[in-house]
């Protein structure tokens, strides 16, 4: 695990901030700030910095500049819809813009950033090749780009892609994501099992752990180090699924917010493993330390909640680290709060024209777009765009899908959309939550009522819905998990199989001492927090930020946790 | 396609029985007739001969004969329960039976014949390996056994597992799969990918279709020629994906149920691919003609039904041609009809220890596996086993779950299983009904209720529950289609993209002429049919086999119909 400025200590075990689940329920409001500390970049490497997600993330806040941090980018779009407040960048495009081609250019595609985008050379900047290789390298962009070049035009997600719809039903630890976290794009790259044959991955003894490729990325702020994580190295050495070390998107360098000089590009795997900025690259045996392999992009039981996570051990468990994207969808068109003017088709009824995505992961077809308007007894089948083949027949792209809608002209239709790929996949009829909000793929729903102006109806979209309305999550099934736990049993059943390597989670870096290290914090703790102010702003990053802030000991009554680029104080 | 013995003609546009859904709405006695028409070996080249599905699958017929035709064969299980009547052999094993060996017997391991099992001589029977091929091949088994042997361990499924909670909805065009159509086994046989490239597969020009590799059985007497179907050619040549001429089952050679002396196998696949009894291998271009590559192992929409699938020309659309198997599971234990003791665990309540299996396709994992008392609001995790994983990081197998279910003693519970797998393909609650009822994986659902003996429960299944009980499909949502079609709209969306050879399905053998060729059948219409007792028999069949009966012509009034080795007439 990289190791941050100003905070030489090891990380003591993981545990979410105690009052986080009572700061949710008795005050929405503070969960709805959005709260960005940064300091001038004279003071950076003094002062604490932090950046948090916050609940309020699809309101677009136009005009706000970026932070000095990410002053010096440039080329991002005014109109990209900003999820956590002014930084880190964290966007995606507006329903309109998406799908008006379906190649999406580079600068309409959703960014997720942790942290500051590092400012890299190009002409220095190299990433390692190492661990377990014979040859060790060191690749500038100019050596990435010897290697023959690969293209594979794909749909890129991010795993939170319709979080919100998740976080109506109870607010998980991650912000709101709309439903255009979605692109599909061309990434040219040199192929990873390229580089690694060149490195020499050194022959496997038959008795260690299965082998990953952990990618490590530049971005160094963050306060759990560097974002970093891994993808099982069989699918980088297998051609056929075409991972690259991609520097261009539809033929341009890719841009600062995308990774340049160049990151990690898995086809029909979740954008959470398409490590940006890449620094090192090592074949490690086991699954990699990076903290953030393990604290994102994970798919955990409903019953797993903040109260019962980090005591229960639930980041420790490497089972529920997801790979490929999900089947999903989404209506587009109609936007939200979009107008809309239904063709008369009979008496009080009208036809709508309705536009939308389709997805799957792994390499799968869409094998149908379906939509309903009776809650799902009757589905028209919507027409949808054929998806481009990869040489190996893996169909890597989304589809693009039309259908014309009969609605009630003189009171609400609900629209109910689907898709199934063509592995019998196919969105469920209601969320199951979890905590992080992942990979949520409900039927996306709809709603068309009379706008007030005759012959005119307005759509509204669950995301945008209230509980007043019968398409919030909250009212579509009584479906909320009523925080018993998992009830897990713990003991192997009767026919446990051992299978090497399965379930040791015991690794470097999770499970960490509880030994606390107070005392070596407390000659600094005066210089990092200087007024009580800035304390209680401090406590608010620290419940907001939830997942990721770790208690390393207590200090004359205060719970001290530690941030990213130093170390701050909970809760007295 | 292949043409069968005394039907020189060719087949003309396929069209179902047009009066089987009058049949089944009026006389549901007629459908669960148990019809199968053999002959004597003697007049087995004269006589017409037909094998059908019945309706009444889930009887189990104790001690019936196989028909002459399957006489030969030894090593059934008499506690196999057959499917279909006595002929031809499908059968799966009792609930109690599958679960005793995470590997199944091979005895134990479903049977879905179509009809006679071939009788062929290991010494002297050949697959011939051809087509778009430089050497072509000739090899038996021993040719087979001199490829380095490769082994693989995997679930093997029927599409048609659990199709009985299908046809419950309404009853569609397949028989009554039990939850016990799959099991586990180790194949042994030559790799695909070395077996092609021994034959040498011919260059791809870049202009044609894409390839498959099609496999045809040596089961010539049906009606619709042998069974046979394809799998992407990329898939066979993928070493990864283990795909395999199998010639032994658990270290047994394959019993003649399975296929001897090889059979093809994919892991991760339906079974349904897993062409027995080779006799041609045949590399090319675009999908392969067999009919039962088009007509079978397909998941139509649901609003295809009897009446407009063979009028829209639904089987000759590729799309819908299934691969992967999907994630699926059941609760075995306690098995329908079992009486159980729970454990008191408190006034009212006592605990069950449930099991039962889940499994996924395309080499994914099983991540939860999980059952609700509460219809869905709370799940608790079961423990599970490991799965074992392949050297490349798939699972193949199913995996044995286990759970504490806590139930009402004094009234009744229903119980809710659910698996998720690796890739977030989930059961979903409510299934969607298809006409080959084929996928099933709706939560399995098993109700516990007072048997009358204090202290005992009687444990029903949804696959035997009558319209009176909750967990009846019909009573869990009232989600039967109201046969509305499919709406499906056919021009293309305006991001319509020209993809090369998708949806090109004008093949030979599907875009059947429209002539009539009946006259040709009129001197031997007499000699076929020589009874209006046998032509009552056979347009019984014709009805209740629908799927695969084509009409040929009409021919004084008489619409007629062609069946596996004759000709006959349907409805005047």
């Amino acid at each position: 695990m990289t190791t941050t400025e100003g905070a030489s200590v090891q990380l003591d075990h993981l545990v979410p901030p105690k009052e986080m689940e009572a700061v949710r329920q008795t005050s929405a409001d503070t969960c709805t700030d959005s709260i960005s500390l940064s300091s001038s970049p004279s003071c950076k490497e003094k002062e604490p910095f932090f950046t948090v997600r916050t609940m309020k993330g699809d309101v677009r806040e136009t005009g706000t500049p970026d932070t000095l941090d990410d002053a010096w980018v440039s080329g991002r779009r005014g109109d990209m819809i900003r999820l956590t407040g002014k930084h880190p960048f964290n966007a995606e495009p507006p329903m309109t813009a998406l799908m008006e081609n379906f190649h999406t250019p580079q600068e309409l595609l959703y960014v997720r950033n942790h942290g500051d985008a590092p400012q890299l050379d190009a002409a220095t900047h190299k990433c390692k090749v190492g661990s377990l290789v014979s040859r060790p390298l060191e690749l500038s962009l100019e050596d990435v780009k010897r290697f023959p070049p690969s293209s594979v035009t794909m749909t890129q997600i991010c795993v939170g892609n319709r979080r919100k719809e998740q976080n109506q039903i109870k607010q998980g630890l991650g912000f709101n994501w709309g439903p255009t976290g979605v692109g599909t794009i061309t990434y040219t790259g040199a192929l990873m099992a390229d580089i690694l044959d060149a490195a020499g991955v050194l022959p496997e003894d038959g008795v260690g752990e299965e082998r990953w490729l952990e990618g490590v990325g530049a971005d160094e702020t963050l306060r759990n180090g560097a974002y970093g994580t891994g993808l099982p190295l069989w699918r980088c050495m297998d051609r056929s699924l075409q991972v690259l070390l991609a520097y261009e998107i539809n033929g341009e360098p890719l841009s600062v917010d995308h990774g340049f000089p160049f990151r990690i590009v898995a086809p029909g795997i979740i954008g959470g493993r398409f490590v940006k900025w890449v620094k090192t690259l090592d074949v490690v045996e086991g699954h990699p330390k990076n903290h953030w392999h393990w604290h994102d992009n994970k798919v955990l039981p409903p019953g797993v909640e903040v109260s019962n996570v980090g005591k229960e051990g639930w980041w420790q468990r490497p089972e529920y680290i997801i790979m490929d994207m999900n089947v999903n969808g989404a209506i587009l068109s109609p936007h939200a709060t979009e107008i809309v003017k239904p063709q008369k088709s009979g008496d009080g009824v009208g036809t709508v024209t309705m536009k939308g995505y389709a997805y799957s992961g792994g390499g799968h077809r869409i094998l149908r777009a379906e939509v309903s308007t009776d809650g799902g007894l009757n589905w028209k089948l919507a027409r949808h765009t054929d998806q481009l083949k990869s040489p190996t027949g893996r169909c890597w792209t989304w589809t693009f899908w039309e259908a014309d809608v009969e609605v009630q002209t003189d009171r609400e239709t609900v629209v109910c959309f689907r898709a199934q790929d063509d592995a019998m996949n196919i969105m469920p009829d209601v969320p199951t939550w979890n905590l992080l909000g992942m990979m949520n793929n409900a039927w996306y729903r709809i709603m068309l009522r009379p706008s007030g102006s005759p012959g005119e109806l307005e759509a509204v979209h669950t995301l945008w819905a209230t509980e007043n309305d019968p398409i919030h999550p909250a009212n579509v099934h009584a479906r909320v998990p009523a925080g018993k736990g998992t009830g897990e049993a713990k003991e192997p059943p009767s026919h446990q199989l051992q299978v090497k390597n399965e379930n040791r989670m015991e690794t470097r870096g999770m499970r960490m001492s509880s030994a606390c290290e107070a005392s070596s914090f407390s000659a600094s703790l005066q210089q990092w927090i200087p007024s009580a102010a800035q304390r209680e702003v401090l406590r608010k990053v620290a419940v907001l930020s939830g997942v990721a802030v770790c208690t390393v000991g207590v200090l004359e009554g205060v719970e001290v946790l530690r941030g990213g680029r130093g170390v701050f104080f909970g809760r007295t």
